[in-house]
């Protein structure tokens, strides 16, 4: 038996992955982060896919993060002086507009805390057998991420996985270890239309814009890059249908 | 010049590793963390500390982490079922009570971010280059700590060191290695009070006890260890002293 916690963001990446671990016969349980993005429309995106997944989803509140990656506008000691998008901005053209220090290591880890917490529990309470849990993370980077974005790469998991190993009790007094998959870490966007279309994904409750209406704007870069893998893909996108 | 990151809890051994980097020179800012702990008498120590010590000091609202460790006590989809310290118990005996699951691995990211922030501020503003940075994070992690917690361990820190570059923009676009020092990783407690003192460290406002009161009160676990290494030390504890 597979116990997967599933980053779900509300994206169609992290959908799609949920759909695929659902699909695999895995015990799901979602956890769905705020962490200081524009808007939190997401969030009400990641809540209804976990609902027609069948899953439970936690979303914590982890907003505080978005303060720490300001740490670098610091200009009185120990008070934030400037605004998230400022220093965003202070920070200059060589580092994505949209990179996050460190956000995906942050992510694994409080996905692996969730799954420590979950599995100890069984294993303390005797309902498993430590040899028998196969404990897995399921994350939804891909290649396309992968541009600029070093904690979308495939080495950059393994390297947390041995993290995970040696720094936890389920791994050091179980031997049990917790495993990162990425299904779609290959894929380009236009096969996870297709592969999300396969599964059945609840496409049509996805969030991919950046603004945060009630529908999507069309026309921001995520809207456009959604659209054109759709197109790509030969499928309509059901969240671009009249509802 | 080495740009340091101290995770500062406000107890004896943060405390000492923040004195101990002010004495070598480097550029610190204190990271505090309210991750849901039983009482926040120590991050107000914290603060106290960093003051003494003339450091900035950021405090970041991290409670929602009890709550992940409570997932395992999940008994309704979407819902924490049980406050923290049921959760706990609920856990066992092996897990030892005070275990939270990969904290440290939660504490290294953040300090983390916070240190990437700072350095890509630097680079970008054009007031540092690459080559010249020797970022570090400090911990308080000791021999001590070590039974039971395998994320006080070095090889643990040297895995966390290894995703820190792989996975952050400072580490794969500009090579540069966020290390990770833990001077008092070999130290007994009355090592750490006694170098503590050589580096005439803050101790007085250090706080050590499980309860949240005005003064310790010299009886819980914590204050027992204290006073050991204290005694064994041959120093008296300026914090037990009347103010």
């Amino acid at each position: 038996m597979t116990h997967a916690v599933v980053l779900l963001s509300g994206g169609l990446d992290s959908t799609t992955v949920a759909a695929h671990a659902v699909r695999e016969g895995y015990e799901v349980r979602g956890l769905s982060i705020r962490y200081g993005q524009r808007h939190v429309r997401e969030l009400d995106a990641a809540r209804d896919v976990a609902d027609a997944l069948g899953i439970p989803v936690v979303e914590v509140d982890a907003s505080f993060y978005a303060k720490l990656a300001d740490y670098s506008a610091l200009t009185n000691a120990g008070e934030y002086a400037l605004p998230q998008h400022r220093g965003r901005e202070a920070m200059g053209g060589d580092v994505p507009i949209t990179y996050v220090p460190l956000r995906n290591t942050f992510f694994v880890t409080l996905a692996a805390a969730t799954l420590e917490s979950w599995m100890l529990g069984l294993i303390e309470e005797g309902s498993a057998v430590p040899g028998d849990l196969n404990p897995a993370i399921l994350v939804g980077a891909n290649a396309i991420d992968y541009s600029g974005y070093p904690d979308c790469r495939p080495e950059f998991y393994d390297s947390v996985v041995e993290v995970l190993r040696l720094g936890s009790k389920l791994g050091t007094a179980y031997g049990v270890t917790m495993e990162i998959e990425a299904p779609i870490i290959e894929m380009g966007k236009a096969d996870i239309v297709r592969y999300a279309s396969d599964l059945g994904a609840p496409l049509e409750l996805t969030w991919s814009c950046y603004e945060g209406g009630d529908r999507p704007c069309g026309s921001c870069d995520s809207c456009v890059l959604r659209a054109e893998a759709f197109a790509a893909a030969g499928i309509d996108d059901p969240a671009m249908q009249e509802r």
